[in-house]
């Protein structure tokens, strides 16, 4: 029983071909911090984030996924999943860490995203001029753009949405919320939780039948105003926003997507969302003839190209399955 | 060890000695749904909430707390901490269950405050006109008054912060967020949670030297614009406000306190707060020094009477404490 | 010189088949007060407009635009519009009044859209129990729906704009603010104003090449979260939401686009938008290659059937003119 | 008759003893533009504001108002209110011109405010890299802290308030939308506009029985959740809130005062608030019982100094009277 094992997604790395146009994009317009560089990577977190980092941006040849951390419940808890991992064939082994972490275990998804779990971490110390009164805040509320003030989840694309499903519930003790099931019973899109988010990782279908692409981070503003505010910047300074603002059924978000300057997709998540607490949740299933509304709530549609665009793109590589 | 053994805040029952005034203020105004009347009773539910209710109304002499109820993880939990309760001299012992819920054992806080704990609870089932497309969300959006999404936390006043705290935390596994503690080390001030939530209960010095008091049911918006909207209908239906809209720095809440027409204390979250993921979260320590910012970071400062008044009102009876 | 003479936009007629249901979106959804009920219409109005009435809904065998009502800015400002309108040829003549307001007189745009310009209004005066302190509203907020604020424009679709924008300008004294001119030079739209309003009216193309026809009335909030409430709203009572929410670049205003059970199209204005106050501005043409961001600036794009559907519809009767 | 010769509120000097001070908190906090500096002015324009500057700051000894400008509707207004000013003896004559307009005349109100009336401007014309695609838009929207949209109001401290209403209305066309009027008939407050916005400028009784006092500019955000934006980065920046945010029954003003670094008072402007088309428009009368909620709708309730405090500050000098 994974259970509790996996307590919080602790930080994304990515892939950028520009990094200093991406660097732009996340500390200008979305007023995040660098904490340090390194090599070829930028650690970037947003005010409210409470460790080192929760964003790594790497250069790199095309944009992607880097791999993604989770924190383990305790050293205990740590253990545990890594025997399980070790086991389960999955496992790559150990990392002594990175800037911020310590010893890190890596592993791929079936699908083969890169992760790792972990449990030390090193705390945002904030620089005398930063440091504020606001006890939960671990510095001041940034000047420049429309803040951003936490990491919320990842969406990772899968050719095989089930089996992915079952390795993060099995592996990783990540509960199924919510899923979209087509007539034919395959699952085309799943969002589980270790906590009472939604979803800390949503899995979805890649209709190009590529494998281990990325889909989009997201990062959490809370109030609707903000989507505003930071889509007036964003079109404003040349950013393009693929969809909304709009509210999903499933999940309840309020979202807008745009593109940040590397190339990769990432979500502003604009309201509270929902929250589960009960402990006997139930996974809602969305059914085929459900997806109009649990797709778009209301508010703007999403294109095509949400469906079909990941990083790596491989748009000019295959070709769509019909 | 009794983490992770209590999964949420069930419900509360509270008093009032104007019943239907009460019921007018949380249907009309609030928007919350009836879905049950049995005896002196009022069984009520935000549009939310998923169980069959989080409120119970309870005519009575004067205005006051009747019970919390909290819900176990699992049966296996639920029996965990009834033999710890048992052991602690503070059970009661169990009930067969009422109207939504099943059996639930009950017990006192040291303070006097009673309390349950159960595992049996029924599921709202909307009927037919109520139903809605958006499957996490167990019924239509009301059409009625600024309608609360879903029961967040109680706020208990304690003759002793610390001992409760502490019972809090042995017997059910409530974490301590944040806390403030006085120069001669009196904790004044606790703000407990099972979930990623700061709080499902606070608990607040008495000054007026009373035990088992009252001091506030909280209803979440988590939209700042719904306290503005419903501060308008309160202003123009003669519903007194306390204070706010505000932000404490404790806990980050963007507030309004009012009182229902029954004379408890309500609290209307209008925000997203912010969330605790950290497994190894350090509890926040407000000094004396912090608390000006702690208690209204800003926005619209608390009145005297906050700090004195919880119910049953005991204005009458006693002297303040200097 | 027409300056100063029509002072602002005193009421809409609108035609529904289907009168019952149109009032249950108004009253219910969109919470506004019905003044009287006469004969086959029933008056309503907004819980901050002034008068008896700003909204007529009249059954008629279809949707469509009843008349427009201008209300002058002095009795000798009315005069001086008649005897001009008299001039222009398209002059009707008086009517003594109707409920609410006194004589008027009646006149068509060259595209026929009948309108009618009056001085003398009675003004709302609430009930008792809706009486409120707050000296500059008429009325309590109301405890329904997602309430408008006030009636703020009509959109008329016009077979040729430039003849229309001309007649408002000369006859009317409205103010040109923003149009859209086509590389050609036809003018598609036209908004035009005798407030610091960007419009109290807009000109449309009507690109079946139809006369006469009605695009939409808008009712103001004010408040972008109101857009996002009442979405939730329509949805869960299957109201068809046309698009939105969403930016414009014309105008700026925060748009939301529903269709009233009727058939009508109703804007829902989800900001302040921008006021002009210079008294020599300069209207702002927008080129053909600028009508992207002109239409959308943020948010949901609009449908092709934004640009053909209007009321009464004749998508039956006409081809769509390549 | 002064009706229509004033078109607008077009620009306010301010005297500020901390220069760099205040600009920081101009432009780094509300997000300001800087248009020129000249001898020891700055000049300063909100995002949305047309003209070369809306805000003049000057060095001084102390805090206080330089002057008022307002912009005629016409040439030919601007000669016919010169020519009446000349009459009433509260002339000072024409000055050539300043950065950003043209000649104008300057006046003194019976309080002894210093005024001009103008009606060449300068339009401001935004540098490359700030031309926006929003065609109603000066420049893009700034990057930096919460930015003000646009000046809205000044706010005038008068030892007598009638007597300077009288004015403002006889010699330049300001219509009185709301005021305050004592039992003893004392006018000790009044709104007053030349548009649809309740107030280009207040008047309010000055209980210290100074003369010629500076209460507050206000400057428009439009959007609520802006003064929640803002207040944190004031509190995180020192930056002392007086009041805020809260709504006035007068006015209906969404508003939050703060004092810029020189100490005057700046209030920011959180919503819409309501407009008046009528162009018969009955003054409302606030009487000294109704004041409770004309003074406070909701929220933040208005400290003593709020009455007492404006610049230059005479608290050293002068005992209140009682």
């Amino acid at each position: 029983m994974a259970n509790f094992d996996v307590a919080q997604l602790a930080h994304v790395e990515m892939f950028t071909p520009k990094l200093e146009e991406s660097l732009n994009f996340f500390t200008k317009i979305l007023g995040m911090q660098i904490s340090a560089r390194q090599g070829k990577s930028v650690y970037l977190r947003s005010y409210e984030d409470f460790y080192h980092h929760t964003l790594k941006l790497t250069e790199g040849k095309e944009a992607g996924l880097g791999h993604v951390a989770w924190r383990a419940s305790s050293p205990e808890a740590l253990q545990r999943r890594v025997e399980s991992l070790e086991k389960s064939g999955q496992g790559i082994g150990w990392i002594d860490g990175d800037l911020g972490h310590g010893k890190a275990y890596q592993f791929y998804t079936p699908d083969g995203h890169k992760q790792e779990i972990l449990w030390d971490v090193e705390y945002y110390e904030a620089p005398e001029d930063q440091k504020t009164l606001l006890k939960s805040r671990p510095q001041k509320r940034p000047l420049n753009g429309v803040p951003v003030r936490r990491l919320d989840h990842v969406n990772l694309m899968c050719k095989d949405v089930a089996k992915n499903r079952q390795f993060m519930d099995e592996q990783l003790g990540f509960k199924l919320r919510e899923h979209i099931v087509l007539n034919d019973n395959t699952e085309i899109g799943a969002w589980m939780s270790v906590s009472p988010l939604v979803h800390e990782v949503a899995l979805m279908n890649d209709q190009t039948g590529s494998e281990g692409r990325f889909h989009h981070i997201a990062f959490w503003y809370g109030y609707p105003q903000h989507l505003m505010d930071v889509a007036d910047l964003l079109v404003e300074n040349n950013i393009k926003i693929e969809a909304g603002p709009g509210k999903h059924g499933v999940s309840q978000a309020y979202f807008m997507y745009v593109f940040e300057p590397g190339g990769n997709r990432v979500e502003l998540f604009g309201d509270a969302g929902y929250l589960i607490f009960d402990p006997d949740w139930k996974p809602i299933v969305w059914h085929e003839d459900e997806l109009e509304k649990g797709i778009i709530w209301y508010g703007s549609p999403l294109p095509t190209e949400y469906f079909l665009y990941g990083t790596p793109d491989v748009s000019s590589k295959v070709l769509v399955k019909e």
